[in-house]
């Protein structure tokens, strides 16, 4: 039982996901209970605390074998403080995050915002494992990203590295603002809430498309009526694939990953998504930057954080 | 005497610039010599060792006292074992350059390729000194581009990181075709190449410009004309720094550097050029990724290259 394992801790809106790894990123155990956001940011690092040691006590493992806990979380951190500056989902503002758990746990903590921390995990123990460098992209709500190099998150100089999704791509033209308030962000047609958005203004535009009849248009129905061919439908999905496949051929040269990891719910559309990002990607990429880099789809799902929230005491 | 000294090597088509540096990155002598890149690989090969070893015998430094040699060299190269695959201005194919050097001088040595070598040389001990993370550039024939992470060049899988000149941001419709091939590139407009071919393209079009008078355009003829308010030389260097400004943009969510380093001929444009970089960095990025952010000059010149290359040893 002197086995090391790693405690990670996913924390959501409405739930928060813990887990136990071995130290090659195996997922051994699984706990999820409520995050209780509404009750306020003390209510919300007790049950952090509570989880973490939940899950230790309900498995095979002792306490003393946890080799540090790790935490991702959404919001704007100072990563090497563990300080969450402001989580606009959990309501937290200026939190010692790091401390709070340090004296609560007794243990290593290691804090990451939820985009580095799936990059990771997929980096690590997924679609990753073995390879060094690998740049992730998560297509949900928002783009989220997270670049893995040499096995460990960048995480720049004020903690805002890996924004995948506010690459501002889109030209001036055809640009819309973005929720962060800049223009033509790759998030605003890459996401599930752009190809939303470009679905609804076709619509709205009259344009012939099946869509129309779809009372309240999801991601899946526009990519699903693009491979049934509507060609409406289909010329929204090739635009969130094209400007996908732009930034990875910028990302290409800039920091040359073997692997470029997708993974989200838009990322469920497979080949008929994956086969147009890696055209378009082959026409804009240099060919020595190219040369036996994969375009792969996540393979940890919704694992992906507590997995690489465990991975940060080993790799962060 | 027993102070570590590392000499840095920077092989030129034309010259071989070698320097001697302290574990600080002070560049304390350089000698240079011809390249003889006519006489063929073995010829270059010699004279980089033979020009390393002469440094150091005529300072007043001992050979023992050398940490390393350090050698930046334009071309594709396999950075981990330091060969050179392909080297279009020194006509070299398929070498050992690392191999052959480790023989020939008995001592750790380090090859790296010449636009990481000048940005690890500003970020270590010129415009970046004392800041870890810097994304740098060099706007000459081309435009080069390294990237410092942790105090150290970021090489990728395949030593294709940092070719921030090969970003594809030019959209299709106004894009003309690299000298790589592909589409778009940065290099296009933001280099003194780009800035020529534009300035040429106006004057053949009779566009009104103080240009038509000039008889073999550079790049700066372009900038003074603009600095002198000819509209038609400001649109064109304005559309440099556009791109050159998005790029950074770009870079800041991507890789949240303190510091951005611009070098090169076209840098020496100053404040009339960096102030427009500065105004659309300013527009595209995002406020969490740009606070503290800084857009510099380089400070070292030609030295950047020498200096880098013995902070490979350190650094590298």
């Amino acid at each position: 039982m002197s086995e090391q394992i790693y405690v990670g801790v996913d924390v959501g809106g409405t739930t928060i996901k813990v887990g136990i790894c071995d130290a090659e990123g195996n997922l051994l155990h699984t706990y999820e209970g409520p995050t209780e956001t509404s009750k306020g940011t003390p209510a919300i690092l007790q049950n952090i605390a509570k989880y973490a040691r939940l899950i230790v006590e309900e498995s095979s493992y002792d306490w003393d074998q946890v080799g540090g806990v790790g935490v991702g979380i959404a919001g704007f951190l100072d990563i090497p403080t563990g300080y969450v500056k402001f989580s606009a989902n959990l309501n937290i503002v200026d939190t010692d995050l790091k401390g709070y758990l340090e004296q609560e746990l007794q243990k290593t903590i290691k804090i990451n915002n939820d985009a580095n921390v799936a990059a990771l995990g997929e980096a690590w123990a997924g679609a990753g494992r073995g390879v060094p460098n690998c740049v992730c992209y998560t297509l949900g709500t928002g783009v989220g990203g997270g670049i893995i190099i040499d096995g460990k998150i960048v995480e720049g100089f004020a903690s805002m590295a890996g924004e995948l999704g506010h690459i501002s791509i889109v030209p001036d033209l055809e640009a819309i603002q973005c929720g962060c308030g800049k223009l033509g962000c790759l998030e605003t047609v890459s996401s599930a809430t752009g190809i939303i958005r470009m679905a609804k203004d076709a619509v709205e535009r009259s344009d012939r498309t099946s869509l129309a009849q779809v009372d309240n248009i999801m991601a899946k129905d526009v990519i699903d009526a693009a491979k049934a061919g509507d060609e409406v439908a289909a010329r929204i999905v090739s635009r969130a694939a094209f400007y996908l496949g732009k930034s990875l051929a910028m990302m290409a040269v800039v920091l040359n990953p073997q692997y470029f990891i997708i993974g989200g719910g838009v990322s469920k559309a497979g080949d008929f998504l994956f086969d147009q990002i890696r055209e378009v990607f082959d026409k804009y990429t240099q060919d020595a930057a190219k040369e036996g880099v994969h375009i792969v789809p996540a393979t940890l799902g919704n694992n992906a954080g507590v997995v690489g929230a465990a991975g940060l005491i080993l790799r962060g």
